[in-house]
């Protein structure tokens, strides 16, 4: 099996571009994806022909189970297609489980350097998010954690989040009060955390607690949580340089059609053959 | 840079074939071996010209450090130097930066399916493994730790091993308490600690937490030790195959030379190009 290494923000994956997808797909995954016994991977992902758009993506997730979506998945498929010259269309529409994604790629010297993609539309409605308020929205709620005031401002970009604003990110916020809030009765479905610090009117540092994941390098959902909020609460314009430790995600509200698009780059690390 | 991804038991290498090293092998190191953003591995191992033996292997840690030797790497490269015809010989020597080593290569269908280290001569006497102990060799000595009896036997590889005989190898053992017997004031420089389950008179299964590591698959001086002292203790003959979470070690204790060989499997993973 030929396949290409590829990350989105440190959110790495195997991809291979196929005419189907092998019956032992749940295994193959789960062996490609060791990160000491196979190639090491968060996911081994498929394109593949389809009949109701221009390509097909499935992902295949390292426990052995099939993902929905993932908009770091679907920055590196698009970057792939253009780069090896599946397409030389720069607007794509994508199949994946979750519904056909309309992707727009940026090219420069024949490569795709970034890759936008339609996130959605907020939830804004406190019983929607969920979180245990009927607000709508849910701004600048108090909560307190272990004596500490804090205050969060809940959003839903399919998933839940509590973004929190703070002058300064300190070291022990994300895994010492992150999983604390995740867990808080606030939130019946529990929800993700972003700490933001705002730089300016267009840039601003976001460390991620991901729902059930930990602290992790990047959270594109987290990340255009953050910049709705920050909108929300006066404290940004509507689009957003959202700094994660994995690197820049470039997030627009769309006010007119009330969608957030978030544009963030794709790296290929290497080209491999498989030989297990 | 093409290169060829190996393991020995998960222990897991980029290995190159190049004339020399480049300049800048220890950030190239850190780089390809970050498990996100690079290639993924223990280390970056090249394989060189040697003046003085066949070869030469240098190991360049994941933290930019060069290493001075790895049983597991040795076995990677040995497979790697036959699988690809670099030599047709079966016995080689590979320069180190701990001296030449000699290795015996086991060869199935062209392929190398395992590969035999010298591993030196073991070191018994107590304030050399070291211990606070002055017996030679310090062997079923007692430590109680939280209120529980357990004994071990003491050998040296080169690093200090407490080797402890169980019944069953019970789940908080290694965790719970490899890490109190490690800094434990028997051991002056640590120690590493491994759990054994004698299975019969050549087998034994081992759970290893390493010193300044914690658990791994897999220890090559650990499962050394682990012989020696089973054999010591009148467990096992001088032969015994070690089971370790990551794969099968056949240990001999040659009794005329008393050197300790220790023969396993490499495996090939995957061939790639780096592209960054």
């Amino acid at each position: 099996m030929k396949f290409t290494k590829m990350h989105g923000l440190g959110n790495d994956f195997v991809v291979v571009n196929e005419k189907t997808v092998p019956t032992d797909v749940l295994d193959l995954a789960v062996k490609v994806c060791d990160r000491n016994f196979g190639v090491g991977a968060d996911g081994l992902v498929y394109i593949l022909p389809s009949e109701i758009a221009d390509f097909q993506m499935r992902i295949f997730n390292s426990d052995g189970t099939e993902a929905e979506q993932c908009g770091n998945a679907i920055r590196c498929v698009a970057k792939y297609i253009y780069d090896y010259q599946l397409t030389a269309a720069t607007e794509i529409n994508l199949e994946t489980k979750a519904g056909i994604q309309a992707v727009s790629l940026t090219v420069v010297d024949s490569k795709v350097t970034a890759v936008r993609v339609n996130m959605g539309s907020p939830i804004l409605e406190g019983e929607k998010v969920p979180t245990i308020f009927n607000e709508n929205p849910v701004i600048e709620k108090e909560i307190m954690i272990d004596g500490t005031s804090l205050c969060f401002t809940a959003v839903s970009m399919g998933n839940p989040h509590a973004v929190i604003f703070v002058d300064t990110i300190e070291n022990h916020f994300v895994k010492g009060l992150g999983p604390i809030i995740e867990k808080h009765e606030y939130f019946p479905r529990k929800t993700n955390v972003e700490f933001v610090e705002i730089l300016n009117q267009s840039e601003v540092n976001m460390h991620v607690w991901e729902r059930g994941c930990g602290e992790t390098l990047a959270c594109g959902t987290g990340a255009c949580a953050t910049a709705v909020a920050a909108y929300l609460t006066g404290r940004t314009g509507p689009s957003v340089t959202v700094r994660l430790k994995g690197g820049d995600l470039f997030i627009e509200w769309d006010q007119e059609q009330n969608v957030v698009y978030m544009t963030g780059p794709s790296t290929v690390v290497f080209t491999g053959t498989w030989l297990l």
